[in-house]
């Protein structure tokens, strides 16, 4: 392990440190928000560093599977946090702000770098990734959609809303762990460097063990004092979601999405956030919507009309920029300037 | 003609007289529908079969123009009797479940099959087909969608749904009759395999003649025990119309496609099923529309909200799985789980 | 300048002076609109000519600037008297129906007329323009959808319908922008004929600037005379728009893209087409929404339902259709068809 990831491994475990002291002994809510905020996005990246440092250790499936199933964390705790609190609204947000914050903000910057990058002004990559997740973005789209309008127009099915959605996330689950299974199967073998992995296993453990732990703690902090920063502020609770929330849970994480495509490595790139975001939409979404039943107010695929739309259109443009493995620089403006719109959206709600 | 054919032709005759003997006799509903239902499905392999046939001495022109045409006639025959019998909501969900039944399940189908066969997992096409049919279904969306917004804002165009449905349903019909004599005409003359037709043509017309004729009965038979069935297993309309219908009508016809992929024939098994999809909605679907303009309650194009959004997204979804020419197991997987979670829906309206 | 542009360059101005004449002598006000119109109809196509003309002197550059920010100047005018007068339906569907004019009735000719001047019935071309335009139309789309059903759902967000449009129409500006940046550097400058321009730029520039000055005049008698027409033919105002400026506005100066595919220049055909439904959609639109702030009525982008649908469907059909680099006859036919449908469905309004 080199020096600068020890030293950033302990400036988080630092910042978690404050984030408790300060939400323990009362401190004003939006600076105990915002330390916990800037916590959870380091621990964000320590889950996921440890995450890849485990599967080195086993090779690429595992590594897959490892990041299929645990890179969200976080925001899986932030969620069940929101969810105990009785915070619906927040707990839903924080999911699509993931999504949007990945697909858009991230997969922009992305492409912006990644077409700068090359020499001919065009990102170029495998267009599979995409596509696949294309297809698991519809899957739960379509729900998604039905639901919305049932909800809306108040037809006979939209008052089994839990029930529909709980069955139909169970559909989507199915259709997301073939897509793993056969994703991982097809991936050359080749891809395992063979090189010595960079940490031992046990230590490897501990930390993700750690990294775990930490982000149970930090979440319920941050989402402890979400409420009274939103009133204080004056926001949106959707705009708290879909920005705040979801750059804490994603940005910094993903950043090395950015970095790989600064290099050239536009495949890699593509997939550290492809992978996020059907991982969000496909696996998280419908797992947490199953273990929401536990709860009083259960998590539903139900959204308000101008998110349900925003979803669908998300996954129509994000198919056709990067459905054809090009992507030139001002189709990634284009991507950030739709996260722009639906920001400023969620800023007058 | 084979034994086995014979045997199969022989028990279709069997069912079609036990189910008018049932219907006839005032037997249970439930039991007179299923028995109907069944034959129905043999019927309509019949057609499809003897359609052949036919086109088989004539070349592979009028083999298609008259697939184009006859290929859905028990599917016309249940929708004429259900407007006549007032059920216009049975009448649109038996085009609809014929819509969904082959674009989603039979189509999942046959890819989850096509690809297994396939060495690399990977079911490939021509793309061609793909994208014809996407655009005719399309151009249905488009009035479906419009008109279906109009009549549930009850903007003003909403009193004129039935003139409207009428005029753009004759527009539909143009764009279909062009697509089919571009598609006959560029299909490679040598397809015709100059092989002996496996029946003498006074034969298949004789028989043609007789499915059409056991059709038209059996449908009627259908659709009368339907609207008893429903009430007394509690189900909806929709769920009958969408689910049950569609099936009887559809997946025993289209198991052929399923047949022919696992025998790594991709092309004909996706052109098998994607003919029949934009079959119905571009030709069947509108010329039922002006058909229906003899009946007290004409059938239109407007749908219930959600089904509008289900028709549209079904389009997005089959063209985005299929418009590349590859399909992964994993993408007729989630086709199979688009149909589900419609199912499911229809049996909470 | 040849005898022919000559005898038609007179002839605009003598329809553009009878105009005026009939406009100021009170005449019948549905003669003095067909004439306005046709008027109209001639100085777009000398400001489309002349715009050129001045281009051919700088390069290929240069005339794409002039091009994407001139070519609409009469659509401008339009919709900027119609603003002033009060006339907020008529000028968002004078922007509207150029789009769908262009998108839908013209670009179908083109494919039509382009698939039958080739050989094997396919016209192919260069897919980047076609993708590059659906991505900035699915950016316009994107807001008129939010701005649509927010304002229809009438939550929070749809209070702010203005400020929303005003800062999200910078958001659209600063990616056309780019795109048009990134287009034209990546324009082979080869493209440079080296041929004599045809006219000298002074005249070039004296007729610019005339047609410019014509096009203001003409406009402010056409939206005059467009209210008393509707009201004695008794037609709505989204059938005007849609359907009778579109096509005055558009249909004569786009000709010439049915002109150039008939000759089996594709690519040419294809990008007049293109680039001026880009143009409208992602630069007039959202300049012309700015603009309007200094009126008393502002131009936003809340649409009635239906146009929300039309518009989304547009781009995902046009995207459909010429996205893979090559379409069919039947394919131009169906854009035509759903021009058809549009316009019927206006007729009713």
């Amino acid at each position: 392990m080199s020096r600068r990831t020890r030293l950033l491994l302990g400036g988080v475990a630092v910042l978690s440190a404050v984030a408790g002291v300060l939400h323990y002994t009362g401190a004003p809510s939006v600076l105990s928000f915002v330390v916990a905020g800037f916590a959870l996005a380091g621990i964000a990246w320590v889950v996921s560093f440890t995450t890849e440092a485990v599967g080195e250790h086993f090779g690429p499936a595992v590594t897959g599977v490892l990041q299929s199933t645990l890179g969200n964390l976080p925001e899986f705790f932030v969620v069940i946090f929101a969810l105990s609190a009785g915070e619906v609204v927040v707990a839903q947000f924080s999911i699509l702000g993931s999504i949007f914050a990945n697909a858009l903000l991230v997969l922009g910057f992305v492409i912006v770098v990644g077409a700068r990058a090359s020499e001919d002004g065009v990102m170029r990559f495998s267009a599979r990734l995409p596509q696949d997740t294309t297809t698991l973005l519809m899957l739960a789209g379509f729900i998604i959609v039905l639901v919305g309008i049932s909800s809306n127009t108040h037809d006979r099915a939209s008052d089994d809303i839990v029930t529909i959605s709980a069955i139909t996330a169970v559909a989507v689950l199915v259709v997301y762990g073939l897509w793993v299974y056969d994703y991982l199967r097809s991936e050359p073998a080749g891809a395992e460097t063979g090189a010595t992995p960079s940490s031992p296993l046990r230590t490897s453990i501990i930390l993700l063990a750690l990294a775990g732990t930490g982000a149970a703690f930090v979440s319920e902090w941050f989402v402890d004092e979400l409420r009274p920063t939103i009133d204080q502020l004056g926001i949106s609770a959707q705009f708290a979601g879909l920005v705040i929330v979801a750059i804490a849970g994603n940005a910094v994480e993903h950043a090395v999405g950015v970095v790989l495509a600064a290099k050239g490595q536009a495949d890699l790139a593509i997939s550290v956030v492809k992978n996020s975001v059907s991982q969000i939409a496909a696996f998280l979404a419908p797992a947490l919507v199953l273990v929401s039943l536990l709860f009083s107010e259960p998590l539903t695929f139900d959204l308000a009309p101008v998110y349900v739309a925003a979803f669908l259109l998300t996954v129509i443009a994000i198919w056709q920029v990067t459905g054809d493995g090009e992507a030139w620089a001002f189709e990634g403006a284009a991507l950030i300037a739709t996260y722009v719109i639906l920001a400023v959206f969620t800023l007058y709600e």
